[in-house]
């Protein structure tokens, strides 16, 4: 039954979701057992990084939320798309037009932004606004050859007052009236799990992945050779048990029935 | 050299970007020589239809506007998706939730709007708020089979004040976020050329479209059967020219021009 389970040495999490739902500005909810659940993964001796495509705030603040919620986490163990972006930026001479949550900006501090030559979006929130868009949209437009960077491409995400609009909508929207495409960085970007099994130090098929979204989380994973369980918590949704594509490894009701499950196979 | 214009008995004209740049809230300016043309396309004996998918405002409003702008224009002339998508709501028992500027509301004055089952997008302009699209999108999320109806799919249009993000942008990200694909009411839908030929009494073959948008205005009216002109005003680029799927029968640097060579004909 739980065979899925066997053979591990480490485990990714995502945190949306999985560990806890997120609330807006500052707030959020811990799901029932997850922070139990993730001091259970490291007295176990198994590897753990918290991968995520969080990019309403600095991992810094983000970090703090979740240490507020109960969760013992820290900055170094935590894969996130504004880093990897920084590194992209710099490596290919980008100057970027950012429409992306204020609490993010300070990521890319060390970025010239002057004169554009391309645009990042994250997942904006209130930000995404008419005018906002707009100004992003008219830097698109005005490349010779745009460059549209999107930090995740998730479609929507539960906040504990409902489901919200998440960064892959808006970037569908600049990809159409641009007639672009967007590059990824975040999950489910094959370099980005790649990027993190290595701070892990663990291959890939010793690894498992454990998130809410069957595409992002789920889905890229397994692209990756990763095993990979949905939970039943966050933005799961029936319907997602039918999936044209993506099939996960195994499902849970939630992160604590996870870990229950592959601390028995060790 | 303008045979193209041969052998015509009808034509039918977009407005943004042929007759005037709009402008925002009730503003906007009229492009030089546009008014006279339609004054000389009138009392050629021509049939002239205005074919738009402008969804800010009322006809009533918008027709208004043109009027107080030095154009000879009546609600009657007009062929707009508002009114085409209440006939498809009532057909199909629909009651929409609306995504729409708030000028377009009375447009939908006689249709049930109780207890949505399908939601309606237009071009929202500034009404397409962070808010408001979650809003639409956790109705049609909601939904055992969602329906999203579109008023048009335009990528952008040019505002006097800079290029803006048209609804089709705004469509394709709900599109994306619930895994659905819009119906599109207005142009280019071929539904909506052919109505706007039968007010008009013209066949395909005798009607030429004039347009800016090289795949809204001269796509769909080619799909239609009918000769398409692209003006060199409002949202033209010089890059339409080397547009892989569609070739306008010609280019004209503005309608006067358009007017001139087809009137040269008769």
């Amino acid at each position: 039954m739980a065979g899925w389970a066997r053979a591990v040495r480490g485990l990714l999490l995502d945190v949306s979701g999985v560990l806890y739902d997120s609330g807006g500005e500052g707030g959020g909810a811990p799901i029932a057992g997850s922070a139990e659940a993730v001091r259970r993964i490291k007295a176990s001796g198994l590897k753990l990084r918290f991968c995520t495509n969080e990019t309403q705030a600095t991992r810094e603040k983000f970090v703090k939320k979740l240490q507020g919620l109960g969760f013992d986490i820290s900055v170094a163990e935590v894969t996130a798309p504004a880093p990897a972006a920084c590194r992209l930026l710099k490596e290919r001479g980008l100057r970027p037009h950012l429409l992306v949550h204020d609490d993010l900006v300070p990521e890319f501090a060390e970025v010239d932004r002057t004169n554009p030559n391309c645009v990042v979006i994250g997942d904006a929130a209130e930000k995404f606004s008419y005018a906002n868009l707009n100004e992003a949209f008219r830097v698109l437009i005005g490349l010779e050859k745009p460059v549209l960077i999107s930090l995740g491409k998730g479609r929507y995400y539960k906040e504990t007052d409902g489901l919200k609009l998440d960064v892959g909508a808006y970037m569908k929207a600049l990809e159409y009236a641009c007639d672009v495409q967007a590059e990824v960085v975040g999950k489910p970007a094959k370099a980005f799990f790649e990027s993190a099994l290595a701070e892990m130090g663990v291959p890939p098929e010793q690894a498992i992945m454990i998130g809410d979204d069957i595409v992002s989380d789920v889905g890229g994973a397994q692209q990756c050779g990763m095993r990979a369980v949905q939970v039943r918590t966050g933005k799961y949704r029936p319907s997602d048990e039918n999936h044209p594509q993506v099939k996960p490894d195994a499902y849970v009701n939630n992160l604590a029935e996870a870990v229950d499950m592959i601390l028995s196979q060790m």
